[in-house]
């Protein structure tokens, strides 16, 4: 099976399966919308991002060559059994959800006959919904691949036709080491800008000049809190130990930066090495 | 006297002190620029952001009818009992420094006869240098003024018309608001940054692919970490209680983050009030 060949069912159109939908334009036979309203279907059709929609990921999933679970990660593991239960034999099964233990927890748990292969690209906005989605979102992002025991060979070749489609750099990874990363470079920074407006907020309620003060610094490092509630919090329930030892880990910085603020060259040699990281790690 | 007929002096040509010399060009009769290095005279006058340019902050300030110190906190302060030595009765003293109570204090210590106002532009970018300068950085910006027992009503209306003209919008503000402000929306924020910089990096040191995996969003919550040592260095120095104070209240909201994490209905409510206030502040 190749893309060009494949009918496509995204289940959920919004920012990542909207922009999957418009990336995959022209690149595979057909594309299925799954949404969760008319209202959603009707906006589907009528902007043109997939030739069908439908409420129904049952029947979608047993028309389609490859399905994508595009919700957040409880959705998607909850549907596993679902779309598994409806996909043709030798169909694939993927999904772009933020974690990948759990959901590949329930891959394996899905009969033999149907392939599954988790995903996960590490780009997002802070904006969500279909009105957000853009075809160059994966463009340049790493894709992180994820085998589980529904993964055969044919399976990872057409994950990774599909992502080198859509310009983003595949990087296939087991399900442990990427819910540790993540819960460092994407879970922890979300909890830090959240609690960051959430001490703004409440030193606001003591003095208002603090909110006329605030500017790009604040803006940047707040960003992240403006994502989405109902996918961070998925995110929280199925990463929650991995969370909690990043968490440790930051805790642990932030008493050494404060013990060093009697000591100027102790500081200046800790942010002299941040700022360093830093600079090795975006040019 | 008019900004029109001053001339200005400004101690530092960095990011921020030479931003200011290109965005009062025309603005003002004269610019001198206070450098450090003869190699920083000659660059500064063969890029025309000043129209002279001297080692010696003495002899400029005896010539300017208004001085800037531009430099970081520490040295402002270290700064400013030279400079007001050799300041003609009636000429202004401004400063562009982080923090604003151990600058007023030594303001506060000049002979009767010069006028000082302390003065914070809330702009920045992670560059430093004169390189990095440009005339629109204090567009549409806060520029906190804060009053001193040298500012007259002459000497405030001269700085508020310097504010004006270089397009930012000015905030009159007491030395100790403005210090509790910052910390919490600027230096937290940093040290967050910083913070979790070295937690990516000692992660890394177990796992390559964390780095791999960091996309936009660890890149804009650390962007501060890649900001001047020398500046936030001498931040830290000069506000390191009410920085111990925003550490505080930061710490109480991630712990309450991180009690919440088996309750999915109220880490939901802290979520999303976390999301509203964030959108409230930047739409």
């Amino acid at each position: 099976m190749r893309l060009s060949e494949a009918t496509v069912a995204i289940s959920g159109l919004g920012l990542m399966g909207g922009s999957l939908a418009l990336a995959l334009r022209g690149k595979c036979r057909t594309l299925i919308g799954v949404v969760r309203s008319p209202e959603l279907c009707k906006r589907a059709l009528r902007t043109g991002v997939v030739d069908h929609a439908t409420l129904d990921l049952a029947e979608a999933a047993s028309q389609a060559d490859i399905t994508v679970l595009a919700t957040p990660v409880l959705h998607v593991i909850e549907s596993i059994p679902c779309a598994a239960a409806s996909m043709r034999p030798g169909a694939l099964l993927l999904d772009l959800a933020s974690t990948k233990r759990e959901v590949v927890a329930a891959m394996n748990a899905m009969p033999t006959g149907v392939l599954a292969v988790g995903g996960h690209p590490m780009c997002g906005k802070e904006t969500t919904g279909l009105e957000s989605a853009e075809p160059g979102l994966f463009r340049g992002a790493t894709f992180v691949l994820t085998p589980t025991e529904r993964t055969s060979n044919e399976a990872m070749s057409l994950s990774l036709e599909l992502v080198e489609s859509i310009g983003a750099h595949p990087l296939i990874l087991d399900a442990v080491q990427h819910d540790r990363a993540v819960a460092v470079i994407s879970h922890l920074p979300y909890l830090l800008s959240a609690a960051l407006v959430h001490t703004e907020e409440q030193e606001r309620k003591k003095a208002e000049t603090v909110q006329t003060l605030a500017a790009g610094g604040f803006r940047d490092t707040t960003r992240l809190a403006a994502g989405s509630v109902e996918m961070m919090l998925d995110i929280m329930s199925t990463n929650r130990d991995e969370v909690e030892r990043a968490l440790d880990m930051f805790e642990a910085s932030i008493r050494e930066a404060r013990s060093l603020l009697g000591d100027p060259e102790g500081l200046a040699r800790w942010m002299a090495q941040a700022r360093d990281a830093r600079k090795g790690m975006f040019t």
